[in-house]
């Protein structure tokens, strides 16, 4: 087998420097992926810095992977090679439990991260189960679609989960990374939507986004302005809300729904659940029939993520970049290893 | 018009006493029951006590009435003078707004409960708009009827609200005069039941009424032995809830629903809704048609409380045996007014 040639830290929070594997034959099922573009996704910034725990070294990290498939192990199914494909967070699930058998391979126990345990796409090439290698419809743009892979399916999916209704008043907390492309897959699912941003600067953006409204909540009555009305919420920050605020804004049946993985506990007050029979939720990423619906809902739309392009031989600036927090809104490495 | 007969309090926590009164006229939508029988439920010791700042003396208690239509308005509509009926926590909701137009009148922003505002159901007489008197179906027991139509009714409804199959694997949590009730929904709902309980003493009974298994949660395993298995816990109980261990116990997808009006703000974690698509929420109640669902699946199935009846006369007694904690499990008043 030819070598990989990939981006690694050879420690906690350590500079990504060229590095070479061989990952030995490739498995039955597995399905490998000539890398022409990686996003990079908050989370890889997190397991760089072991932030969870579950980190190895070297670490190579990209989950929002866009390439080629150049080689299919003998029991892959639904991919030929030279195929234009997509690979997110997840890159391995059983597909004989309940979860996967139910087509909810996201939840599946045994499901194994693209970059926990594995190498990831800051690489020429990289590898995953076949059922997480996902086709990838006409009409997107490849240098834009990584951060769909998981960025994108992850504030998707909520609206598939609770089959939320056009005709549902939707709100956006946080217009970053995943707030922004939350925005455009309200508006085009055909919703009414509302932002909530602490930024008055990100108005102008937030409506071209999508946004039929735009919320400071700096203000203290921003929610209460919209006070029974909204059908749905997505919380997309990693910061405390104001969950009894929130469901306040929310109408009758009215579901709150947190992506953002907000470490200490959410105080939520049960009356407030009880009387307007609301709830609180939460979902990771998606399914890959939901990201199959993902795909071709953005396709169809023109749903794409705003992109910084760095070349990958630059990553540890594009690393900076993102830990600074000045990306606008997702940053994409684009292959020019040899 | 003829004068009403109750017993009401003159006082915050004072003993119901005989009292008379006279409502004028009967509204147009509005429909006048001679009353039978009347459960009497914790919240009317709520109320008793001013507990929730919201009640008016003289207080006339009683929201789960089982009685005969005597009176009619001009429009009110579905029912007829000598029907059998019932009335529960609901008197009143505008018919108008999105909610009441969408079968939703539970969640009405101008419901009326029978008791707030309004005289209930420790009487010879009680009025409630038409929409909330039920005709109660063929083959129910009268004497165990009442405490159906708001503790019964509170706990069906979530059954329908979630759209839970009889594959679910269900929780109830606390065996008193809801989850009693809960635990023979949830059985011939088809569920595999499980009861979760502080005492050991409740286990018989709790099979009785359809757990399949009990578990004591004063074991501190309690929660670990069915980790990741139930799809759907129902909380009875109006004390702080272990969530991260109940979120624990749920499958993936599950769903975590209070209707125990718990003070303190729940603490939630958002990792443990995120990983497993999960959800906690509430309900208040039921809607007229999901109070009609719940007395005919009653009827087909028997579901009936287990209760204990005192004549009406001896209402302070039977308020005394309630606060004691000493109701096994839902107290009727059977009518003995002149």
């Amino acid at each position: 087998m030819s070598q990989i040639h990939a981006y690694a830290a050879m420690n906690v929070n350590g500079a990504l420097e060229p590095y070479a594997y061989d990952l030995g034959e490739l498995g039955p099922e597995e399905a490998e992926i000539k890398v022409s573009h990686c996003g990079i996704c908050h989370s890889d910034l997190s397991m760089l810095g072991n932030d969870w725990g579950m980190s190895a070294y070297p670490f190579v990290p990209g989950h929002e992977v866009v390439g080629t498939i150049v080689a299919l192990g003998e029991q892959a199914k639904g991919l030929k090679i030279g195929q234009t494909v997509g690979l997110g967070w997840s890159a391995y699930s059983c597909l004989a439990c309940p979860e996967c058998l139910s087509g909810n391979h996201n939840l599946c126990a045994t499901t194994q991260a693209t970059i926990i345990g594995r190498h990831g796409g800051f690489a020429d090439r990289v590898r995953a189960q076949w059922a997480w290698v996902r086709p990838l419809p006409e009409g997107l743009d490849l240098e834009k679609t990584g951060p769909m892979l998981c960025g994108g399916v992850t504030v998707f999916a909520p609206f598939l989960v609770h089959n939320i209704p056009p005709t549902a008043r939707v709100g956006v907390i946080g217009i970053g990374g995943l707030g922004h492309m939350a925005l455009q897959f309200a508006n085009k699912w055909g919703c009414e939507v509302h932002a909530f941003t602490t930024s008055d600067s990100k108005e102008a953006e937030a409506r071209k986004l999508g946004a039929h409204f735009v919320h400071n909540t700096r203000n203290a009555d921003a929610l209460k302005e919209v006070a029974g009305s909204l059908d749905f919420i997505i919380s997309t920050i990693n910061v405390p809300i104001d969950v009894p605020g929130l469901l306040g804004a929310l109408a009758p049946q009215g579901r709150l729904h947190v992506v953002g993985a907000i470490l200490e506990p959410m105080q939520v007050p049960a009356l407030g659940l009880i009387f307007g029979q609301k709830s609180v939720a939460g979902s990771p990423t998606g399914s890959p029939n939901v990201l199959d619906k993902m795909l071709s809902f953005s396709a169809r739309h023109g749903v794409a993520p705003v992109t910084e392009l760095f070349p990958m031989s630059k990553v540890n600036d594009a690393m900076e970049h993102l830990r600074a927090g000045k990306a606008r809104y997702r940053i994409v490495l684009e292959n020019d290893l040899a």
